[in-house]
């Protein structure tokens, strides 16, 4: 394609908490097996935030292009790629690299993966306007789609998605949600009900007719606690045949435990700051329940998530940014005011 | 059958750790839906000292007969049993009185029904040679099986069974088993391999040969702890891929969620004393480990364990005793001196 | 409660195909473990047709009273009776007397029992205004429900929900699902949704608007057969990912194998004519399918499509009529010109 | 490595049934994601003969190297592998080049790829003493592994253990396997037995003995066919839980669905000639059967087939010959006459 250029804008920072600025950079050639992406949009998660802030433990590369959820459309395809061809949209999410070869990857749980880099955290990420991926990598975005909704799917939907099929639920049973009106718990819901789960959304009074307008049968004020155990178990008869929880208090995971349905399952996504929390061994065992971690989906888990929005049944409410606005938004993360998912338009 | 006494020996309490005697009482008349069990076996299980004691907080019954590990045959049927005949062998296990009608009773989840008794302590269990029993609940024993084997599978070889099951673990699949040289771990090191996994019993260097013998591929020792995970994950290429916890300590559980490889399970059995594990929210969902608490397995699971036992697969080394031993054999299992299963006898 | 008259009107019939006619008879006692019932409603099933002819080789008595889909309420309790109460609404659906004690009923596969009984073939049914039912064999209604909707659902309803269980697929996929027009297909449309999959129906060109009033995404005519395979692959991109076969013409069975997706599953619920059809076990193979029969549900089945319809997700469009008229509802069942659900309403 | 020759000896018809002769041709270089592996051993498979004859609808290349049982060890490397290392051994199976990316090569089940080639089928295989293969298609051969053993579980072993994965069932049932004497019966056999089933050998009566040897509990000589269901039936109280069908004659897989369990699965490995056989719809639905179609196993069924092997649990009685003998292994295939695995020794 004539139109590719020579050099593009990217947002970098050199060290942690430094300055987010734009700067010129050249564009990359797409390897044998690689695509060379047109990022037309990028999601901003709040992982950009700690990624920036420096927050995880696990190797992160410095001065590093953060972003992870980037869909655009594929601009220059290397020698040996066979699936894909120019013009097709692609979505480049967080995880890639993988091995395609260990007891994980050859089963769909390449996230589990050794191998794997994390764009925007150990590799440079999609706040850039192109960039180059391996083609197996790279999420097939369908044309009949709204672009800029794939965007926070691939990272924020797919891990709602995936948490609510690690709960084994089937459907007409209840799932509550924990920070249900929040950024996953919206996708939550939304999937939720999609898998045909009645929902209980808990969070601050607040959110709750943002919860209900997406499609929870029920809300509790999951602030005011003193009483809701009992009550949750009251509305269920027994209690939710699974709990999501997304939240990163300690108090709503341990009550989980606690009014969550004999032989449920309880899927914890949202991680408390010391990474701790205490379990109650004789509620585990006399009720014979399950807890689960869940990280983020496989590319199948992607697809899949990607499907529910393709097709209208999942909703994103977007809010557009420029690439330079990214250090605005992250200021109104840090206090708590971004309610939509705000999308890098690279166009504005 | 003219045989039938119209008293019988039983073994009673009549306050928590009060004098355990043999008394004289009536032989009970089956009501319709019921056969009398002449009790010719009875293990001797480590939760019936804990039934004297009155260490359990959910309800028992004080004067009390203990026991829930029976095995005998069927001297009397009521008039509506229409699935058993006399002579008929019958196990009577700790779970009686299931309402048969909710959604756990419907699902072959009968353990977790709200309406459950339990033999030995919250109505009178296996320590009296005669006892009514409901025709659904009674167990069916081979006629080629050894009767005195069946008891100690009752309860202790269902429970070690049931946790396998959960494990959710395919053959040739490895399988940590903690607390494995004893009377549960014994159990689940031969279930383990009657199932075509790989056993790494952990316990107290003393138990070595024992767990060797029983089947386990590797034997680590538990009380030298500092290089327990590391040393595990290193035999085991990346962790076993499932774990079950019979000890009551807590090291060893909270170890287990370190060294258990990634999607891997840990079941838990045993119960630390204050009813609490702190759980590692990060490995937990970085490595999307799941935990499950497993009580006693359902009337099939009871069935399938016998089942083994019966095929030769799994063997109950015994050692018996006569009905008025009982309290020599708690004395013996509070100072940690009984090694094999010890049942009681009643031709003794 | 004293209004229970000592006689009652019951449909009978004396030999197969002979008169249909109302007789007074007894109202019955309930037994110990019983409930007698108050049959308000009756829904007419096609089976109920085969019944009077005498079209089935197992056993069935004649002089018989047909009908497996009563719902009512509880107006006298055995002695023995726990979980009801008086005025508890109950549902009477055709399988019931299971054993509740082999390895069927011990895991909720209830109607695989050797000892069962169907109410309207082996034993009287529902077309009468009082009957005795065993307590564990009838069905909580809840009282919010309409009860003359939850006549169906007992045997039409549960056997298009089990099916779609059978089908084993995940929300998002694509189920096919023939005959979809029918009384079967309407149910199974319904319930797909419910599930969150997307249904493609087959059936006449007549049916089309019905269908997808229903929810059907897509609609194929399948007496237009030539193209089918290769359309329904196209549309699906692969197949869809189920298919439920509510018909009992082979052909649509026959080509359900070529259309579904690899690794798919074909669950069959139509019986052909002669109970044979000619399976290609090259595709079989070479695709990796699964096919499966699937009869009716269990009780916990039952429970769970009620709770669809309960709810308001899944409609049941009535007609009404009086006991006097299931002979000329059978007369219309003959020509095909039934459409709805016929319910026998017993206060008309 | 300076002992690669630069042409090599391989085994090649070019026309179907025509002359299988050995010629010299180059050794081929590695591709940038390829591996060169000195093959060592190729077992000789019944497909191999098929092949030759061009028995097979799809597309095979002519002139052709058949094989596809390939063990050898890691030769040279392209540039851009990384999971592999010269010394490495390595295993060429019969499915390659599959691509990766499809919903079947993401959730491990690459078999059904459109994409693949198998080797000694559409593309070259095995019967030459060096070949190139892709990275992630080589399969990882332990160093501990008798390598000759290895060769024939590629695919022989592997078809036989998925087939019984597919079955799903649990350890402790029962499982017939039919043609259970033969080549991959005698695999079946063995992992059966190392799943902790039990299993039912069904066969010509002179393979009785043979297949006790491998651990069959029961053998049925289905050959004298007119009491085998009933015979099967009673001898496991209610037929086995599940078949495994790898003979290639109609009666027998019509058969199984009559002796099956209840809810019990047939899996179908062996076609028959004009690929169908006759359902029985009314058995099928009334006691809820599952059919299902297995072909071959995917990398990881792969591994974990060679690891029981590895650990000697399943054992690969061998018979060597020269490459230039595998035209007289096949006219002894062609009389029936093979009973061990042959093995090209290319030492020889």
């Amino acid at each position: 394609m004539s139109d590719i250029p020579s050099t593009q804008r990217v947002l970098i920072f050199d060290e942690y908490n430094g300055p987010l600025v734009v700067r010129k950079a050249p564009v990359p050639e797409p390897l044998d097996d690689e695509l060379l992406v047109k990022v037309e949009y990028s999601g901003i998660c709040h992982s950009d935030l700690h990624s920036w802030n420096g927050d995880f433990d696990y190797a992160t590369i410095c001065p590093l292009i953060g972003g992870h959820e980037g869909a655009g459309s594929v601009v220059k395809i290397g020698s040996k790629v066979r699936d894909w061809k120019l013009g097709d949209r692609a979505g480049v999410k967080l995880v890639n690299a993988n091995c395609l070869n260990c007891e994980y990857c050859k089963t769909g749980h390449e996230p589990l993966c050794d191998r794997i880099q994390n764009y925007g955290f150990d590799c440079h990420g999609t706040f850039q306007e192109y960039m180059t991926i391996r083609d197996v990598d790279a999420i097939k975005i369908s044309k009949d789609m709204n672009l800029a909704s794939a965007a926070p799917v691939l990272c924020g939907g797919v891990t709602a998605y995936k948490a609510l099929k690690e709960a084994n639920l089937k459907s007409g049973q209840i799932v509550a949600i924990t920070g249900a009106g929040g950024g996953l718990g919206s996708f939550g819901i939304q999937y939720a009900k999609a898998m045909g789960l009645r929902v209980i959304a808990i969070d601050h009074s607040s959110k709750k007719e943002h919860c209900e307008d997406l499609g929870a049968e029920w809300f509790v004020d999951g602030f005011e606690t003193s009483e809701i155990v009992d009550h949750i178990k009251k509305i269920t008869n027994g209690g939710p045949h699974g709990v999501v929880s997304f939240v990163s208090a300690k108090k709503p995971m341990e009550q989980a435990l606690e009014y969550v349905r004999k032989r449920g399952t309880v899927v914890l996504v949202g991680l408390p700051k010391d990474s701790q929390i205490l379990v109650n061994t004789t509620l585990l065992i006399f009720n014979s329940i399950t807890i689960k971690g869940s990280l983020i989906g496989s590319r199948l888990d992607t697809d899949e998530a990607l499907d529910f929005v393709s097709r209208g049944v999942v909703k994103v409410p977007l809010e557009f940014v420029r690439l330079e606005d990214v250090p605005i938004v992250y200021e109104k993360m840090k206090e708590g005011k971004v309610n939509s998912r705000v999308v890098v338009d690279f166009s504005l």
